[in-house]
């Protein structure tokens, strides 16, 4: 059966991903889209979620592309008319607003899917994998890109709630916690806040894990030079390399894993088989590191943010 | 069987509250401190945590009174030891820090309790039984003191991860989580840093429940015309007021619950109870608010703190 879904959020990531995805994907068809100011042809259009849960026929799930700070709403509005919802990352503005969602998605009998895109990037399986079987010695993250090539123009991603630079560095902690073998705490959080700016344009992270096992992470959005988000892990088997955002995995170099990108369509995929078993698909670890490195975070002032 | 309790970090709240309430309570005996400056007359004295260690067969349990910066390695290490572990507030310096301690006191078969001594208060049980019954229809928390006059000389309360003003809020919160019919989440947070700290001396937050109740919280650590500490939940069976910490309870401006502190009398009576039946007692919610507090907080800078 067929499952007909409903965006919710018009933006770059719902028309560069979800919509190409969903097409590209059986199983799944795109019956309908809520957005203030963008319509899709062939598709039926309303300007908010309260006008298109009216017409709930239309579809069986809603897939949130909103900003966090106003999805919880959304969310509730939509699992409460019976329909399985699929929230893009992060899953809140808040770690405590999505416990209340899943106990409404288990009553109601729906799925709620927080998705974790970077997790089904080609090389994470493989990742995970090879570190079950090896005792991990260290481990580090860099993850930097240039902010104007990659949010242009979207000014919510400095207010509180946008997350600033974890907004990518998230996708790296997603990543992150999939692969390792144990689960790892921050120690020390140092962000850099640009002067007129509420949310961090980088960050400095340590980790531990309670074995002594140091793991670093580097997020930056003030790279010019070309994306790099990589995790390099160093084992006794080797050096694991999980590069260019998931798509590649090298061991001491060597190329194991190099794939295009396909993760929203495994997104997609994997939404219609929870719905085939109305199953909740909720972790929110990654998002506790960033909440986590906020309460722990050391406030840095750096130069001003002008976007052009 | 009496329970012997080690004291980890002799300070304020170890010799405020403690070490009476120890020697108040049947059941439990202060057998050995550690304490990098002090020490206790008549009781076994270590410079460290892991000096004292190699005398394990002195005490049962380790009750942990230090800065939450330094608890988790501790923590692990007394339990590695299968001591059962006492946490004073919070838990952690991070929320994601507080499982894996979880899960090794379970495989060790010993005690975890993270306290929030405010809910041992006399006033807290009768409030949640009172709002068991009624529809609450608006929550308003005001906590405020003299930092000056509750938290002397403690540098360390300004510090990353010291949590500043949420180190006396955190007790708010803990009540409310635990009064409160149902759960709520966070939708605004501002925080008022004094220019010259790391740490926030007052804050303003706004919650949800996902049907329209408001709750709101102010805590404000640069109150000098003395302590309020007060709960207000208007209902449909009239307002219920928690007073003074939790010590007075009115219902209409009818006092119902008027009662001294011994909140960690009945702290210790609790301990010795899990321990008796190998129990772990862990909730995270108040940390969690706190942590999403910071990360969903927009700061404001306010006029520079200096002691004295």
């Amino acid at each position: 059966m067929t499952l007909r879904v409903a965006i919710v959020g018009l933006g770059k990531i719902a028309r560069d991903q979800h919509v190409p995805s969903i097409a590209a994907v059986d199983g799944v068809e795109l019956t309908a889209v809520a957005s203030r100011n963008a319509s899709l042809p062939g598709v039926a259009c309303f300007a908010t979620l309260d006008e298109m849960l009216e017409r709930a026929d239309l579809f069986d799930a809603v897939a949130l592309c909103t900003p966090p700070q106003v999805r919880h709403g959304q969310a509730l509005a939509a699992l409460s008319a019976g329909k399985h919802v699929l929230l893009e990352k992060p899953p809140g503005a808040t770690v405590s607003e999505v416990a209340p969602l899943v106990a409404l998605a288990r009553r109601n009998g729906v799925v709620l899917f927080a998705t974790w895109h970077s997790r089904f990037a080609p090389a994470v399986e493989p990742a995970r994998t090879f570190l079950a079987s090896t005792t991990v010695r260290s481990v580090r993250i860099e993850w930097k890109e240039d902010v104007r090539k990659w949010h242009p123009g979207q000014e919510w991603i400095w207010e509180p709630g946008g997350l600033g630079v974890f907004d990518p560095g998230i996708n790296a902690l997603s990543i992150m916690t999939a692969i390792l073998p144990r689960p790892v705490f921050l120690t020390q959080s140092d962000l850099f806040f640009p002067a007129n700016r509420a949310a961090p344009i980088a960050a400095s992270l340590a980790f531990a894990d309670g074995h002594g096992v140091p793991v670093a992470a580097e997020f930056d959005w003030r790279e010019t030079s070309g994306e790099i988000w990589n995790i390099v892990v160093e084992t006794d088997a080797g050096t694991l390399t999980v590069a260019d955002g998931g798509k590649r995995m090298r061991v001491d170099g060597a190329l194991r894993v190099d794939e295009p990108d396909r993760e929203y369509a495994a997104i997609y995929r994997r939404f219609a088989g929870l719905a085939a078993d109305g199953a909740v698909d909720v972790d929110l670890s990654p998002l506790q590191h960033v909440a986590d490195a906020f309460l722990l975070g050391r406030r840095r002032v750096v130069d001003e943010f002008v976007e052009s």
